[in-house]
């Protein structure tokens, strides 16, 4: 079993290249739950996410002759970018095997850190096998993104983090994929003071160490599906499964649309950029999957690596889903004066207009008639329906879409 | 004259209810620019912006007989949110008049902070009228955004925080509006050491205050038009100039293109939202406008109440701009399988579909063709440019739209 003390010297090596993240209070949770909660910014870290500090505490711990032949890795994402900026930290060689199908971000990101990347197949298990071919061959040493002992510790050098900048923390909640980063945490601040509660947050999609724990074994699933890509595991560690039987409290899931809630609100409240996987605690306390009052929480955010088509998305998706943008169509007389007259009654009704779309050759639109489709800023759905029963009451017929 | 007295004086009462926010040193644009580059994430403030620290500092001075009256204030925008709150700690009424057409999330912010808000007119001048009507009639303390030396050397502590964090910091780069905060900022840090260099960025949709130190006199401008809505401002103060003329070394202008090419580095690298009036110092820097080499630069990260409508069209924008997102149109022959072929091709060229539309009831359309829009995500110009070329090759005819 790992010990704090190995923690502790973790923390002294990983201190070289890693920061210590901002942990910060938020007003709009604190109002919003009755906790006080504190937000542990790890998409601040530096590749975006907390997978730096396990890498690197593997990699130091390496022998002389183990560094010469460098080090490689299986991975579409975080720990792939913490492996290569750890690496070249430490001077030594790595090669990420992706699959073909990761983000182009991700590919770019991991190739500037300075690593070699050789791309593989449709999905990790199968980058995974070509890893193991390299190995064969090279001799390097693989490092697992999770399910070893370095790793942990490395990892939990984010709850020493928190207890330092939180002595009196109560409860913290931290994401579980692997299991790796609430391990070493759950380890460090449980033996640090144990009346401390971990809770663990995993995705609807993904949920094989919230079933482990909840059957009391180890459990592996054959498929996942979640936006949360950073803890999609479908077979988690044994030994991240040990520590979390003994370290840690609870495990709670999150769906999709949770999780994208709890990005929305991050981007807009806390005007931070984080990944799905490091958003299950925030959609896990907004949500009100945590039955508790007036405690001291620190949430883990793990991640920032979030590609930007998929925020654009979220926005619009979010601000449909709340009311506060609202797309309709209608259709107008075709005549000068009419598209005017449309937007005039919208703006009486305190819309605010974001497109207009005007179409008079379509087949499907009548002659002597446009079809006109508005999207429209709106207060909420009260005031997104209050317009369309507004508009028909002037003779148009609206439809929302 | 403001002296660093009132300004460290500023900061021992602003610290009860602003936050010391973090500043992160920037490895991306550290090797973009060849400087050391820090950014003082004043977005992570208290109400989304550096305003609550000249509002308090304004508000903390003031007579019990002027608390009684409650304060005032016109604004669309984070001086709005940074008075209200403010005004709330200190436990005193506050009234802020806010344009019609103010964003409905920031209408929201200012009442959740406690305000009572009157919607008046069109814009901000309409609004200042409007408020300088309520204090005729209720006697309420008007607070200026800028103009105003108690609100200068609150401003002034940001400042303060910069050189007790990186105390041999060269060079400061801050946003330029109505010249609170770089007055502020360039006193403080001007008085601490001399040599440390401070620089302006205006927008150049609203270059008030650069004209006014080119001409050296304060010069007013008919009308601004800027995606920079914090720093859009005709008239800015004279006493801001005054020492903005003494202490701040030079003035860069950027324009909206620039400012939202920062918003979107700073999404993707950063992992900050951060508002048009925040980006123009690393709009500034990413576009070569600072012609300095290795010297230690702070920039400051003015706010981030950003509508998050405008952050996903910048996102959209943005990636179409860097040939990481295209849209091409192409007609396929209206049979079974033909679909297939062509996204057959385009995986075979490494993008990636984010979107397909197909269409064959259009008039435009030829009988037996069907239309194809395809949005892809590419890695560069170079690259979505070699997609058409191979399409050509394989005879689709294409349309980059």
């Amino acid at each position: 079993m790992i010990s704090l003390d190995e923690i502790k010297q973790a923390q002294e090596a990983i201190s070289k290249l890693a920061r210590c993240t901002p942990l910060e209070y938020s007003t709009s949770l604190t109002n919003l739950t009755g906790n006080e909660i504190y937000l542990k910014a790890e998409n601040l870290q530096k590749t975006g996410s907390f997978k730096i500090r396990g890498a690197y505490n593997k990699i130091r711990l390496l022998s002389p002759e183990e560094r010469k032949k460098g080090v490689l890795a299986a991975s579409a994402g975080n720990h792939a970018q913490g492996v290569a900026y750890a690496a070249s930290f430490a001077g030594i060689k790595s090669t990420i095997v992706m699959p073909e199908t990761a983000p182009l971000t991700k590919i770019s990101a991991t190739k500037s850190y300075g690593a070699e990347v050789v791309l593989h197949g449709e999905n990790y298990d199968d980058a995974y096998q070509k890893a193991d071919e390299i190995r064969a061959e090279t001799g390097q040493i693989f490092i697992h993104a999770f399910n070893d002992p370095a790793v942990i510790s490395g990892q939990g050098t984010l709850g020493l983090e928190i207890f330092a900048q939180l002595p009196d923390v109560d409860v913290v909640l931290a994401p579980i994929g692997g299991g790796g980063l609430i391990a070493g945490t759950a380890l460090a601040l449980k033996e640090l003071n144990p009346r401390i509660k971990l809770i663990g947050v995993q995705t609807a999609g993904a949920p094989a160490m919230y079933l482990s724990k909840q059957l009391d074994k180890l459990h592996y699933l054959k498929s996942v599906s979640t936006i949360a890509d950073g803890i999609a595991i479908k077979r988690p560690g044994d030994l991240t499964f040990e520590i979390i039987r003994r370290y840690v409290d609870d495990i709670l899931t999150v769906d999709d649309e949770e999780i994208s809630s709890a990005i929305l609100f991050l981007l807009e409240r806390a005007k931070l950029v984080v990944e799905g996987a490091g958003a299950v605690g925030v959609a896990a306390l907004i949500h009100g999957k945590l039955a508790v009052r007036g405690k001291k929480i620190a949430v883990v955010l793990s991640g920032g690596n979030i590609d930007v088509n998929i925020v654009s998305r979220i926005i619009e998706r979010g601000l449909v889903k709340t009311g506060r943008s609202v797309r309709l169509v209608t259709s107008i007389p075709d005549r000068p004066g009419e598209l005017r007259k449309l937007l005039q009654l919208v703006a009486e009704a305190k819309a605010n207009v974001i497109g207009v779309y005007h179409e008079r050759v379509e087949p499907q639109v009548p002659l002597g008639k446009a079809k006109v489709e508005l999207r429209l800023e709106t207060k909420n759905k009260q005031h997104a329906e209050g317009i369309v029963y507004f508009l028909a009451k002037e003779g148009y017929q609206v439809q929302l879409i």
